[in-house]
């Protein structure tokens, strides 16, 4: 193992030439190569291994000259990483950070700086996938049910999901959830109080109206509306406290709603929650929300963890994910996705939710916030914030100005009789933002990061005097506050040790370090999600979204202080617009889903624009993506499906004869492109046309432009609008599934229905679809870097290696596994459908085995059963090396070697080391009667072995978990009482992403698990 | 394991009374509670398993009333994360960052984000403690032999160390090593080529006067001096480019030099030897120079990786820390600190070297940021650089402007008589700076943040046209440039694949986890070291670091450009000298071995002042570092043992009577307080005052403070200096061995002997000890902000915590294993030691056993055999809750039965649990003929199995790495070779963290080891 000291050993003649030029030198440009993975002397490699000398020609030959765009993109030239942060500081301090004291559900808040680095800074957080393979995944699983108990704990509801997009989409799918679980009869309307925030009611206007459901506003502090329709009404909103900030006790509304039969629903704020009684605690049925105010910076408007959280009875019918509590094959407590199946990915158009993603990594902030506060510490900081209000109300009132409220929570609204105009400026001249409610009115929202001098920037604002023995009064030991002493919180909360456990920054940092520790990300492993596009999320691209001028902006902060944000967004939709050929883009959906649905929106209102409003049937390919299905449900169309051939093309005839029986009331068709099956189909442009033909529109589900990005234009080959995936091409981090970012490409007949938004100008004049009017404005910045980083070329380049890379994988692995869906010259796009069900059949060894096998290498699995069940797609996307691939490959290979042992024989069907992965320490050090060695469980191959993970628990019992629903922390004692169990399971990609919807086995799961 | 679902359980009646004031709910002084391990409830638990009712009382008893200091501390009070990032923020505004082109070894760089976010922000790998423990510390003992690789191959030289603390004291160190190593005769002298870095100088200068060396500067260029002494040279120290930029050939003067039995010493530029011919190419016997430019932020001036390296023949002259390949139990290729033995750990008196400590986290970076770029990368940056210079020079000579060298890399200095101040002034009026070299010549360094834009500026300073012909032919691809042929790099370097096998940021990132994931850090296990104290380090006192505004300032940038920094570090100063009670506060000194040289430097000065030049004599019980006699022998003193009882303390008699033997030549004494042996001697003060009577200084070494912060100040107990070590006490992180940082205290008489600086107003007058005039300026806003997070009160109940935690462990574990040297009441200070040396005798088995087995458990060791061989010092800090105390007690009780079943025979006195620790899982899945079960050893506790960390290799062979020494990366094939060997080893603490000074073991090692 010796050589000799000092590795400089002289060599007759090196290169010493003349040095290149400064201008070949610049750093410019040089961002492409550490984003691709392969670098020049591996990308012809694998060029050679595919068959084609160049990637040209490899383009050439996978991209149809029909949808081919061969204009340049016109984008900046790319810029290196010192410049691209140059211009980034130069948009942030564009921007001016007041101090924001508008409220309406967006609240200062202390990031702690613990959980900023460990989290939100973390590639190991924020580059993990969507937990679809929960044995990898334990540790945001984990950090996922300490979100949803402390909500199920403050919201006083049992059960609650693993977040919402933000509070005004979880309030809409409050909405459609009490009225499919209520059996609304025909016309009852939903009910809302007057005292909602404008951004939900206008979204749930938008959400409502498509699916022909009667929104009833009203002011309910008289009580239960007599004037309601004859269906009467089948549920209601309540705010807790409300948009005013008023705190009203609704026990009595609540009680007369149910007994009109109508669900309660309450918009309720988390931190309130610690000082006032839970709604589940006095009638609610449903509580919804948003967390940001744990932690999460505000972002201009997001992201953020929403939350809702239902009654006992309603868990099956909560919207988007749901973590569980299961048994692994030990019987040992572990975690997974619950309920998987109830979603879209099987109901497609019977779905009542295109929702499939979730805020994960704002969750995981938000819980950690809870866990690092525990019960006191939210008690004392939601105090605080009350003594503040207290303060501000006392100062007010001693100073001759009517407080409209005597019970509030935060916000204190003041009657200034003309003055509202005036007191705002002069709060704006002390940089600090309060809200006009009207000419006569202000309100005042205080939060934890209100200090004393704030205070008195307020009252001089409002020419009050900032009197301390009035403040004295207010914030005394023993004074009086301002809740209602009926509603002050009796039910204790956060319980849980996990609450108490970690207050030491250091106990926090480890048990953050411990979480991350059970689950493979980005950092560690290549993850070849077919479909999912898991490619680097470069640290220069995230270093921007934690800077203060871009964390700090209230998102209905007046336009002239978020300039800065301004000019990066319309710089972001050039760009995006550029890329997809469309005239223009909206950032406002905060997910694919969200993205879908506003892009079927503004096809609706172009119909009805032109009178055509009869036009409600939406053509979607078998192939589709499930979400499809759904989001064209929610904007009010009729689904009709239209076959696929058996290549995973749409059967053009089929296509047709659709068209023809449903000429008149055709309204789009929507078609993924490249499609499902990683396919690019030559007849994309016929279909459009055909359709355009007959009076539809053409939605280009944009999930897969990652395969086109500088080589063809959705909105030059026929497309109207699609939706794209921010976090899938352009480098927003999957974040353990979510933050998504799903922003719409229009052409120009679309452009008027683009979304608004009530209280900003968002440049569209359609519904909104989100509570902030830029969506997911506060990680923008990932994208604006990667494309400014990566300019034309790069991105072009990194499209092609994309295609490379996933050529490269058929190429090696077709002799082991059929692979599935070519094109031209046995080409795939950028994904590849390896075949196992050939396998399967004969040695009894699923995908699913697969999959967990290569976790014993280290591996993150590929895409299971979708499109196609009883496959594995993998993506390797254009960031993973040469060595990477070959890894992976290797490990593949080593698979199939074990397979045919079990082919042979030489294996037992059941008991061997694919059926038992993946293997953990305890079984790997307990007894062994397994007929293969230990080290063959986890040194399968030399040169793998030193990947150095391995899974926290053995293979998961899906079907377990689902029949016994535990959606919180389960108690200490759970790790010492296993049960035995097995069952079969699946696991699935999310949407944004593509996802399956045919999975015989979760379907049974369903079936088994349905009450 | 289930229970119901949901976790609200509606309870009887809550406290829920009127909620607590405003004032009472300040989140200030909210971070102690944070960065304190244990909450109310557990301190009161631990204090009653103690023995006493409060934490004053237990330090009343714990610390003398002779010592204890009852006045408040005079600082701010506490103030919140918020609040404290806001105020580093106004301080880091009143920084301007130019664009520097000042030079004399501080260059502009690129930090990939890559790396800023996965090293330098990154606690796995900022918290890490030297690599010791080699067995957890893999990871970083390949980054750093990356380093090493990469240092040896520039230069040309096969053996590099570990890193330097920077390039002047590197220089320095070079300068002693080659005088010790070349027998040189008395009155030799060491040359110093006059176009050397003024710092560099001044620090020569420093070093050599207490030493009795000369120093001949002397313009070389046109040979070798014919000037010398008689005793001639016995080194020569070439600057490669010198100082003014200038490339020359020093090959016939290196040639003269060797005849002349002078070593050759070369100062380097790293990146300018991508393009040079190598030093050890043409003669040089010794490198040395700074890494900073490989990434590292210019910080003001530091902290930045210094690097040394030498030729075959001088490794076991190196100073300062060594990596090695070695090989472990199984015979596989592991890698840990090699010759250890042959530093001041051992030497004490004879040290001819107090280096212990390494910049590691920055080498870690530059290592890194090689292994990023590779060779091609690196010559890429350096051709750009170089160009740059190029194009410049072009410009100025087109103007009509001289340009003084032919030959240059990166520095162009331009003679412009009697017009330097106004182009100096122009220039900074376009925000860059240049140096004035004097009042007709100006310097412009470039580097590889050099834009075509600032070169235009810099044209427009010197107002000559910015014209692009001339520029173009300067960048020209095959035009000529400024490197002289002879010179042309021609060896290879950096051609281990580890250079080229992670080019992407992916696969860098990925690289870089692998690494940290081998390594234990305080992110996963309390690290508890005595005499180390491995407190948090938290996430916000590291946030500031790395803001453009602090990371970006050149240390000779003119002062109005620093006033934020000025600020930063007067406030720390002030602050420091009110909690040590000294008149003044120095932060040049950037390692606790620098401040002991420092401190000792005041003393001589001020008996010189006195004009008591003779006393030279310095007290140093025996219990002290190693390092405190080293550095009294660097600062020209005769070293005298005062011996210690046995309880470790001073024994009284011996040391009036050594105080009465050397009364008219004594200096000083140098003294640890509370003592090595973590103990408050009650004599303190009455030592204090009998040095002083006799006429001498006295030194306490305040590597203990943290134990006194708040209670007792040295400078008011008797104490006339102390280093302070800011990574101790005042956390900066440790970052596997370096940066440190070693301000020193002193009392008024002693202030006008502080360092001073050649470039720049210190505020002292004494001679300049680093390089840069507020040494590692780039982190001292940790330390502030510490200071200002906790407050006096926060401050003082950290120590009372420090306290109260090694009374706990010590109270919990006595039973199990006898607590050497306690003070009053049995009680011991901040650390305690746990004496194995009866076990050993007994069972065989050793403090080492218990260090390793301790690492199946999930924890780091405690220190081994310092102050005392054959025991473990253990000092928990005041960061660990109790959980984590309590598990700690745990592992410790379960390996003394284990030690108790080697005891009575169960377990085999060789093949046991203990001896065979650390387990791998190469191991734990192979043949397995071992006496106890596999899961004994790995989950010998149920309680502590989920911590989840195996070592990645077992136990090292440290002799058979000393024997065969190989310090740079060893071949791939290298890793297939195992050879079996077996020896003793050691693992000890470093400088300003206490060392052990004893080891039989090691000794003999270097004995062995010795060629």
């Amino acid at each position: 193992m010796r050589r000799p000291a000092g590795s400089v050993v002289a060599m007759a003649d090196a290169a010493a030439g003349p040095l290149p030029s400064l201008r070949a030198l610049s750093p410019a440009g040089s961002f492409a190569a550490r984003h691709i993975g392969p670098r020049g002397d591996e990308t012809a490699a694998m060029l050679e291994a595919v068959g084609y000398d160049s990637l040209q020609s490899l383009v050439d030959a996978t991209v149809p000259e029909a949808v081919r765009d061969r204009d340049a993109l016109s984008l900046p030239p790319a810029a290196d990483e010192a410049a691209v942060l140059a211009e980034l500081r130069e948009r942030a301090s564009a921007n001016e950070v007041f101090t924001s004291m508008i409220g309406l559900g967006y609240s200062g808040t202390v990031t702690p700086a613990v959980i900023q680095r460990n989290i939100l800074e973390n590639p190991a957080w924020y580059t993990a996938y969507t937990p679809y393979q929960p044995e990898i995944s334990q540790g945001r699983l984990e950090a996922l049910l300490n979100f949803q108990t402390m909500v199920a704990d403050l919201t006083g509801l049992p059960v609650a999901g693993a977040s919402m997009l933000d509070e005004a989409t979880a309030a809409a799918e409050a909405m459609t959830l009490v009225r499919r679980a209520g059996r609304a009869k025909p016309g009852a309307v939903f009910v809302v109080d007057a005292d909602t925030l404008p951004q939900t009611l206008a979204v749930l206007q938008t959400r409502a109206e498509p699916l022909g459901i009667g929104l009833h506003v009203a002011d309910l502090s008289a009580g239960w509306p007599a004037d309601l329709p004859e269906a009467g009404a089948f549920g209601v909103l309540l705010s807790y406290p409300g948009a005013s900030g008023a705190v009203r006790d609704h026990r009595a509304l609540a009680e007369a709603a149910h007994a009109a039969g109508a669900s309660v629903v309450v918009a309720a704020d988390v931190l309130a929650l610690t000082l006032l009684e839970a709604p589940g605690a006095w009638g609610a049925d449903v509580a919804c929300g948003s967390t940001q105010r744990f932690g999460v910076p505000l972002g201009y408007g997001g992201p953020h963890a929403g939350y809702l959280s239902v009654r006992e009875g309603l868990a099956r019918q909560l919207p988007g994910r749901l973590v569980g509590v299961s048994v692994d094959a030990d019987g040992d407590v572990a975690y997974r996705l619950a309920l998987q199946t109830r979603e879209q990915h099987i109901r497609r158009e019977k779905a009542t939710s295109n929702i499939c993603t979730a805020q994960v990594l704002l969750a995981v902030m938000a819980g950690a916030y809870a866990v690092y506060h525990g019960p006191e510490g939210l008690t004392a900081i939601a105090a605080r914030v009350h003594r503040s209000a207290l303060a501000l109300a006392g100062w007010l009132r001693a100073g001759g100005v009517e407080v409209v409220h005597d019970a509030f929570f935060d916000t204190v609204q003041a009657r200034v009789p003309g003055r509202a105009d005036d007191v705002v400026a002069a709060a704006a001249d002390r940089r600090v933002n309060l809200r006009r409610v009207d000419a006569d009115t202000v309100a005042v929202a205080c939060d934890e990061t209100t200090t004393p001098a704030v205070l008195r920037l307020v009252a001089e604002a409002f020419g009050v005097p900032a009197d301390d023995a009035t403040a004295e009064s207010a914030l005394d030991d023993d004074g009086p506050d301002a809740l209602p002493d009926a509603l002050r919180r009796r039910t204790p909360f956060l319980t849980h040790p996990v609450f108490s456990a970690h207050r030491s920054e250091t106990a926090l940092m480890r048990y953050l370090r411990s979480l991350s520790d059970k689950d493979l990300a980005l950092d560690r492993t290549m993850i070849p999600l077919g479909s999912c596009t898991m490619k680097l999320n470069s640290a220069v691209e995230m270093a921007a979204i934690t800077w203060p001028e871009f964390a700090g902006l209230h998102p209905f902060a007046p336009a002239g202080q978020a300039r800065g944000y301004r000019q990066l967004i319309d710089e972001l939709c050039t760009w995006l617009a550029e890329i997809t050929g469309y005239a223009a883009v909206s950032v406002q959906p905060n997910a694919g889903s969200q993205g879908e649905f506003a892009g079927l929106l503004a096809i609706r209102g172009y119909h009805a624009s032109r009178g055509e409003s009869h036009r409600d049937v939406c053509l979607i390919p078998s192939s589709a993506h499930g979400t499809n299905a759904a989001s064209a449900v929610m904007a009010g169309m009729r689904v009709v499906v239209v076959a696929c051939d058996e290549a995973g093309n749409v059967d053009v005839a089929d296509l047709h004869a659709k068209i023809g029986q449903h000429a008149d009331r055709l309204a789009a068709i929507m078609i993924t492109y490249p499609s499902t099956h990683g396919v690019f189909e030559t007849d994309i442009r016929d279909i459009c046309a055909a359709v355009h033909d007959a009076g539809g529109q053409v939605y280009v589900d944009g999930a897969n432009l990652n395969a086109m990005v500088g080589l063809a234009r959705p909105g030059r080959f026929g497309s109207d609008v699609s939706h794209l995936n921010l976090h899938k091409t352009f480098c927003i981090p999957h974040g353990g599934g979510g933050p998504g970012v799903g922003p719409i490409g229009v052409r120009e007949h679309l452009v008027p229905f683009l979304p608004g938004h009530p209280l900003a100008d968002t440049g569209g004049q359609g519904p909104a679809v989100s509570g902030a009017p830029f969506g997911s404005a506060g990680i923008l910045p990932i994208s604006w870097a990667y494309l400014r980083l990566m300019g034309p070329d790069g991105l072009q380049r990194a499209t092609e290696h994309a295609v490379l890379g996933a050529n490269y994988l058929a190429a090696r692995l077709r002799e082991h596994y059929p692979v599935l869906y070519t094109g031209a010259g046995g080409l795939v796009a950028h994904e590849c459908i390896l075949d196992i069900r050939p396998l399967t059949r004969a040695t009894g060894i699923t995908n699913d085995d697969i999959a967990k096998r290569l976790v014993d290498f280290g591996f993150h699995a590929p895409t299971m059963s979708f499109p196609v069940a009883g496959t594995l797609m993998v993506e390797p996307t254009e960031s993973e090396d040469r060595a990477e691939l070959d890894r992976f490959v290797e490990a593949m290979v080593a698979i199939r070697g074990e397979i045919e042992k079990v082919a042979t024989g030489e294996y037992d069907r059941e008991d061997n080391p694919l059926r038992n992965a993946p293997h953990t320490l305890r079984m790997l050090t307990g007894e062994w009667a397994r007929p293969y060695p230990r080290s063959t469980a986890v040194f399968p191959v030399p040169r793998l072995a030193s990947r150095g993970y391995l899974a926290p628990v053995r293979r998961i019992d899906q079907a377990f978990g689902d029949r016994n629903l535990v959606c919180s922390c389960p108690s200490p004692e759970a790790f010492a009482e296993p049960e035995p169990a097995r069952a079969p399971q699946t696991s699935v990609p999310d949407r944004g992403e593509g996802a399956p919807d045919d999975l015989g086995t979760a379907a049974d799961v369903v079936g088994a698990g349905r009450a």
